[in-house]
């Protein structure tokens, strides 16, 4: 169970302390923001726009509401929000019924990259987050255009190893 | 909500029609076997050795009894499971709110590969699944050992957009 996970808490950048903290209803235009703040996300149609605040407020609720899931979000000492993190804890079968820990929209603002935040986020999610939710897998995909993000991973300990396939689902009704 | 799935299916493989329907407890040794028979999974020590009995068993509660989760198994006309595959449910920010339908441990007995069934289980995924659960991204990721699997989930219509990191975390005590 993601309430499992110990938030508040408060991590060392480089360029100043984080407070990460579990999402909250009121953070839903700072996520948006930093969503479209990302050439990747924006280019799959993630611009902030006022006419999908419907769609981004319903997903937060899920999120929210989802035993298995917790949006998390960094904040600074003004209580500005600089980055955030997805996880779900999966239970599985394989590698001896390992329970696994998935990592989603990984963002940090682009006006604070290479301060450390990212790095510290990371850290915390393989040295704090899976063990406390006795998850011994993390996983994530990045998408093949993210170089630098790749070169991030690895230098974080992160093994490759896997290919990420995608299927875009036309629903009916949408 | 995993449970608005319609189960169980029958599927039409080449071979001959197979049933998918939610994993059972009694299902238990049937799963092992299968994840056993895979060379990449006995190699991460998936051995259906009895000593992980016990690890396997509460995955496998663990994952029946999660609202975001199931395992599915194909059982064919002797009620032989034949296929086995796991599906969560992740609701998500990105991509304009999208809940995402994740694909974990996809496996088909050795001795019923190229008779259709995982053909026929993974179009029923993106075809009939995704929808039912309102998921417009279905995803998933294959070991980059698996060539023949990669060729296959392109075929489908799967991308290989992305690459996919895995991280092994020490659990204290463990």
């Amino acid at each position: 169970m993601i309430s499992d996970l110990s938030l508040p808490v408060v991590l060392s950048a480089r360029g100043a302390d984080v407070l990460v903290r579990r999402a909250e209803p009121g953070d839903l235009h700072a996520v948006m923001r930093l969503l479209a703040d990302d050439p990747v996300s924006a280019g799959r149609g993630d611009v902030a726009s006022g006419e999908d605040e419907g769609a981004y407020s319903s997903a937060l609720s899920r999120i929210l509401d989802d035993a298995g899931n917790d949006l998390v979000v960094a904040v600074d000492a003004d209580r500005e929000v600089v980055g955030t993190l997805q996880l779900t804890v999966i239970p599985g079968m394989a590698r001896r019924g390992s329970t696994r820990l998935l990592v989603e929209a990984v963002r940090v603002d682009s006006t604070r990259r290479s301060s450390g935040i990212g790095g510290a986020l990371m850290r915390w999610v393989v040295e704090e987050a899976a063990p406390e939710l006795r998850a011994p897998l993390v996983q994530l995909t990045s998408d093949a255009a993210r170089t630098d993000a790749h070169r991030f991973y690895l230098r974080l300990g992160f093994v490759d190893s896997h290919v990420g396939f995608k299927y875009a689902v036309t629903l009916p009704g949408s």
